[in-house]
Formats: C-alpha cells, structure tokens, sequence
C-alpha cells in the first residue's frame, strides 16, 4: 500500500509515548542531574525540519517553566560564516531524528569547545550527534523508515517535555495520560479521512495557532508541504496580523489549532478577523473552538495545554497521509526528499 | 497616485541611510558605551514583523561578529504565559517602528524588571517603548506614513549594524559607500518594473537565501503577501531542503537572493536542485549568480557580504510596489491592515 511506512509510523505513536514514560525516565533523570549541577544561564537550541518544530516547543517551556532566555540556534553563523561565541554557561540542546545532519554536528562540535553544556537529543543512540555531545538522550521511538518524521517527532516533544519538569524538579505525571489520550484521537480515523477530502483540489492554505501550538502549526505545514505538496504556509496568530493578513480572501483556506488554555484563548480574536475576510477555517481544537470553524474537529480531552502539541498534531499527519493519497501521490515517497537531509 | 506614499519611502532611502551615516553615529556610540559597561552574555531580540527580520540580520551579526549566543524572544511567552525569565547579564533589544505596539511594550518592562540591559530601536523617540528601554536609538527615518515598511527596515538594519560594530570598538566604515550604491540599484528602475510584469498571474511563490540574506527572503515574501496579496514563503536554503522542496513542481516560481559572499555560495548547491526541479527562478544577486535564473537582477557593486541585506531589499520593496499595481491594487492601502498593529 502506498504510505505503508508512514501509516504504520503514526499508528505506533500511542506505543511511543508508553515506552518513553516507562523506559525513558531513568535517562532523563540522570542527564536533568548533571545539567541543574552545572546551572545554565541561557538555552541554544539547534535543529532543521520536524526537530526545529519541535526545538521551538521546547524553547516555550525553558521561557515559560524555567524562566530562563532560549533561542534557535542559527547553525549557519557556524557553518557558514565560522562564528565562535562565548558558550560559558549555555545548555546547547541539539535535537535530530538520525543523529547525522552535517549541520548539526559542526555546530555541536563547536559549542562544546567553547564550553556549553551539550545535549543531543536523537533516536540513534550511536550517531556522530550523540557521540559528539556530553549527554545524549534517547526519544526510545524505534527506527523510522518514513521519510515523513511523525513518531520521532512526538517522541522529542515528550523527551523534551519531561527533561524540562525534571530540571525543574517535577516528574512529569500529567504526561502519563498521553497513551490512552493519543489512541482516543487516532481512533477517529473516518472523520480525518472525510476532512482530507475536502482539501484535494487546494492549491494552499495558511496555518495558524499561538503559544506552545505554534510548533504544532509549524509542523502541520510542512508535512502538508513536504507529502501532499500543498503550499503550506505557518503564522503565529501575532505574525498573522503583521501583514499577512492581507492576502487572505474570500474562501482562503485556513486551518487552525485552538486548543483549549491560554494559548487557544489568545488566537480567538485572530480567528474572529479571519472570519470578517470570510476565510475557509479548520479549527482542530476544543469542541467550543472547533464549532467556530468552517469545519472543525474537536479534540474533548486533551488535558493541559502544555501537553496538547503532543496531540493536537496528531491527526493532522493522518490528514497529511490521507490528503497525500488522495492527490495520487505515495506519502512514503515524497519527491526530491530523502531521510537524512545533508546540508551544511 | 496609487501608492505615492510608499513610492516616496521607498526613494528616500539613500538619503536615510546619509542621515544615519551623519547624525545617528553619536548617539550609536554612547549606547554602544554603555552597554559594553555591563559586559552582556547574550542578547535577546524582541520584534515583530518587518521589524523582526530586522532583528534575524542583528542576531547573525552578534552571532558572527560579537560572538555572542543570542534569540529572538516569542513575546507570547510573557504576554500569554506569564513567563519571567532571569535577564541578568542579557541585552534585550526591541525593535519597532512605531514604538507603540503593546505585544513589544509588556515584555520590555518586563526585562528591565528582571535586571536585563534594555535597548529600543524605533523609528520614535517619544513613543512607549522608547520610555520603557533604558537606552533608545532613533532610525532617523523620517515619519513612516505608508502601511507596508520600506525605509524604516533599512534604517533599523542599518542602526543595527552600526551598533554591532561600535561594540566590536570598530567605526562602520564600510557603510559610507551605501547611500550611493543604494542610489544606484534603485535607478534601475525601468528593470525592476519590466520583472514584475511577469508575475501579474502568479498565486504563490517561494524566496530563499542563506545567511545575512535569509532576513532579505524574509523581507521579500513579507513585502510581497501585504502589498500584492501573493503567498510568498520564505526559507533558508538549508530549510528548504528538508521537506518544503517537495512542493517545488516545474515552473513553481522561486525567487533567491544570491550576492557575492558566504552566504550566497552556500546557497549555489540549492539552486543546483531548484534547476534540477525546473523551478522557475528570480535571482537576485552578483552577476554571476544573476545569469543562474530564469530571469536574474545583478546587483554589481554590492560591498562586502554582511551590508548587502541593505541593498538587496531595495528593488524588491520597488518589485512588491509595481506588483501591487499590476495587480489592481493600491501598495498605501493594502487590505486588512493598518500601521501600528495591536497584537497581545
């Protein structure tokens, strides 16, 4: 069946989140250790593709439940241009599927010599990433065969989250409802095959959402780009209304991810311009959300808000896959891509 | 006149950069005191909008020039969560035009609370956010009346620039050619307005560069979405490879920024691919790189890499204007927005 490896992959992501919650602490515990004893002032993270999605939620969490200043890492300063800054007392967190990104592992290679605390964040325990950093921190997916990342995705957004509550000192317990929570929204595979079909003829669309789902919006579009090769196009509400706004007519396609909490509540006055342009909207959110959309799909029991890109993101690869299918295209086989990205 | 205002901006941009280059040093330089005074770790850019790929070509700059970690902050983080990171020893620049949009205003005071050196950049002195900084520099751009920003962008870039480099104890001297190389790309006029011709029917497009340039795609794609209602994707070459490339059929239109340097090498294996794609490309940039495209536009005597973000922006601000009217529109009146945008 075409998109064979990618279905399957999805489908393991309940499996995923188990494995981690339950083989995954003791590491996280031990590399949280060694980072509180050696007190960072400031985080770096570095990353491309899927894992800069999921860089940028991780970087919501250092902000907002550490209270320390984060940042993307622009590894081309490195790469590029030879920049050498002063990493006294910096986490660098570098975050790969494969572990063997040329881009990633020079800037790696760097921070580390000029003093960071470094962490690689990988599902490939022996990968010149991992070897390269101090610390290295399994996501426990299982290998990837997709070239579309999905469960290697949520897998860092779950690692990331609970090496986050550990520095911080908590255990991470609200996750341990992800497993039946991620089954409870894959199960509702028809209503995501009927949404996909809505969207064959698309030509693009714009994705949207605020706070921690900002990373989830991110994600949606590029797997939208890079397996139905819809142009697919991700704002911060913020961003939105900076300008962009200004191209979306009459009938423009829009999805949104509005879950419920702060983050879903700040994205509604957005969603209520969106409305005056007479866009055509996804809400994937909250039920009270999701019936502010053209069509929406609701998401009843996400539980709290800092857990719902776990989620929310969910079955907008299933519609990815779907949508891909239904364009005549295979979801295994996106054109022009292959696994591991060699970029410099 | 359609689009007078922006017109008018756009062609005052040389004799700006001038007045920067003539008055703005002074102030630049007891800023630029100040802040070495305190010695900071890391800065942290607070922006949005245009002003933000004003803060991406800043944050490359303290990157490879300061050797300063640095991020740009996601303002929902203390608007929408409440975050209070520890800012000691972190410089905290917001950039504005307007100095008067309260997503940047609350996060200012903020950092100033929490013990960060705080610097404004705005296009008004007397404006909320210049209050709340303890340090301002004015753009001296002029009033800014037209919606879509043109002058105050390369005002901030230029402000920026000089600020990096009084701190690195150097005069910017290699900025004294600009006002009359910026004179000279938009003189070709008649060249710019015979490209936009060919994108009157164009419903989307992607515009890619690396490294100082990646804020230019930005710019770019920005200028193009608010003035001429285009879907214009930015990405860093690198990005673009994993997974957006994808989407990249033949005859997509692509637009590239390529000047001589780092950056535009870099980014020579990605056009190798958009050929292979049969994209169809603008590319803007060096001679050389220019005969690379479908169409090309040379910019001959850029100067050195790291100011060529300043002129490379020039004729597409004209492009995105000439598109705009091409396309029935008026580039002062773009719909759905207004100036100062309120965001949260």
């Amino acid at each position: 069946m075409n998109g064979a490896l990618m279905a399957a992959e999805i489908a393991e992501q309940p499996a995923v989140f188990a494995r981690i919650l339950h083989d995954g602490q003791p590491q996280v515990a031990a590399v949280a250790r060694a980072i509180r004893a050696r007190a960072p002032r400031f985080v770096m993270f570095v990353a491309r593709g899927t894992s800069d999605h999921a860089a940028l939620y991780a970087k919501y969490l250092v902000e907002t439940r550490l209270g320390l200043p984060a940042g993307l890492a622009s590894p081309s300063t490195m790469t590029i241009y030879d920049a050498r800054p002063d990493l006294r007392d910096v986490l660098v967190l570098a975050i790969s599927q494969s572990g063997g990104s040329p881009d990633l592992l020079d800037p790696m290679q760097r921070a580390r010599a000029a003093g960071a605390i470094t962490v690689a964040v990988t599902n490939a325990p022996g990968s010149p990433l991992a070897e390269a950093a101090e610390y290295h921190l399994d996501v426990l997916a299982g290998p990837e065969r997709a070239v579309a990342a999905t469960k290697s995705y949520t897998a860092e957004l779950l690692t990331l989250y609970l090496l986050v509550e550990a520095l911080r000192g908590e255990d991470g317990a609200a996750a341990r409802a992800l497993p039946e929570r991620a089954a409870a929204v894959l199960a509702r595979d028809d209503e995501i095959a009927a949404l996909a079909v809505r969207y064959r003829f698309a030509e693009q669309t714009v994705v949207t959402a605020r706070g921690y789902n900002y990373a989830t919006a991110r994600e949606v579009a590029l797997k939208l780009m890079e397996t139905s090769y819809l142009v697919a196009h991700a704002f911060s509400g913020a961003d939105l209304l900076h300008g962009p706004m200004a191209m979306i007519e009459r009938g423009f396609p829009v999805i949104a991810i509005v879950p419920e909490g702060a983050g879903g509540a700040a994205l509604r006055p957005v969603l209520e311009r969106l409305r005056e342009r007479e866009a055509d909207m996804l809400v994937i959110g909250d039920p009270e959300a999701a019936r502010l959309g053209t069509v929406g799909l609701a998401l009843p029991d996400a539980g709290p808000e800092v857990l719902t890109p776990l989620l929310a993101i969910l079955p907008m690869q299933r519609f990815a896959w779907y949508l891909a299918r239904q364009r005549g295209g295979d979801p295994d086989q996106p054109r022009g891509l292959q696994k591991v990205t060699e970029t410099w």
